[in-house]
């Protein structure tokens, strides 16, 4: 990563996130954040007043790279509107297998620091907002669209801590196997009923 | 919890294991678990020689008992051998609803601490692959009962991340929909080829 040419808050920004990601919010500390990103600490204060405040913009700022990669990686592995979840399962591959994969920052960021951080879980709660609507849009439009495209959410989020813990061929294989169930079962207004 | 009553090394790992589940592992010093044990700091070291070996036998300790209550509360909501994976649902919604929960442990420490302290990802993939074998059981005998309990494992991990993210009922409605998706599909031979 080179950051160098970058003005000084993109650059503490950009640092901060791979850090961050990588390493967890409380193992990294601001001063290594400050002599990577390669700015002076009076800089970096007048950027950003805490490091709490770093990190809440560290996750805005993930949440819309992660967002704009996910639309992106869905329209190259064949998703349309209404078109079904395959292509959900091919984006999770190249996500997983990317060499920095170490799983979702919102679900790290809530398991390490959880309430204790004011606005942490919000804006984890809203990444996974964001993340069932482009879902939700994958899928045909029908009464059950929403509770069909909270579950497959559900089962997102199940295989990047699989894939994050135990290896990626397994979640992958599980996280197929469950989207293809759910469209299987398929409800029709019947069905829709009972899961709403 | 009062823990005044076990012996030392007990009464280290009953307060541990209740600061290091709620705070998080790094959040948790070791000066804090001595204090509120109320063991000499000599004691404690007699016990263990780190924190790092304290948070491995957290986690062995965290295991043993969630499994044993995992077991009890699958046989409470009905389950038999083979009968099914209804009583995984209500399992989870006893768990989540229990005030002090603040999802998995593993998947926690994983996100946390991930491979940076020896023996924790190992530790996480025990449970997980122990937590796989009960859910397995639950399932029919079948060529692709393994598949089928590995897609199970991976729901139940989803809906704990929702869970202690995004709120209890709709992980557990997302939890439901996918189990009953699951066994609904209910592959014969010519799908487990697929799902293999």
């Amino acid at each position: 990563m080179d950051a160098s040419t970058l003005p000084a808050r993109e650059r503490i920004l950009v640092t901060a996130h791979e850090l961050f990601y990588r390493d967890g919010l409380r193992a990294t500390g601001i001063d290594r954040i400050i002599a990577e990103s390669g700015v002076a600490k009076l800089t970096f204060y007048r950027h950003f007043s805490s490091k709490d405040e770093l990190i809440r913009t560290f996750l805005d700022y993930r949440h819309e790279r992660w967002m704009a990669w996910f639309v992106d990686a869905l329209g190259r592995h064949g998703a349309v509107s209404g078109g079904g979840l395959a292509p959900l399962g091919d984006a999770m591959a190249e996500w997983f297998n990317d060499p920095a994969f170490r799983g979702c920052a919102f679900i790290n960021a809530v398991a390490e620091v959880g309430g204790s951080l004011a606005g942490v879980v919000q804006i984890a709660q809203g990444h996974k907002q964001d993340m069932l609507q482009v879902i939700a849009d994958l899928l045909p439009s029908s009464p059950n669209q929403a509770s069909m495209a909270g579950a497959a959410a559900l089962a997102v989020d199940g295989a990047i801590v699989r894939a994050q813990m135990d290896g990626v061929e397994a979640a992958l294989t599980g996280l197929r196997q469950l989207l293809g169930a759910l469209e299987s079962s398929s409800p029709g207004a019947g069905f829709s009923a009972i899961c709403a």
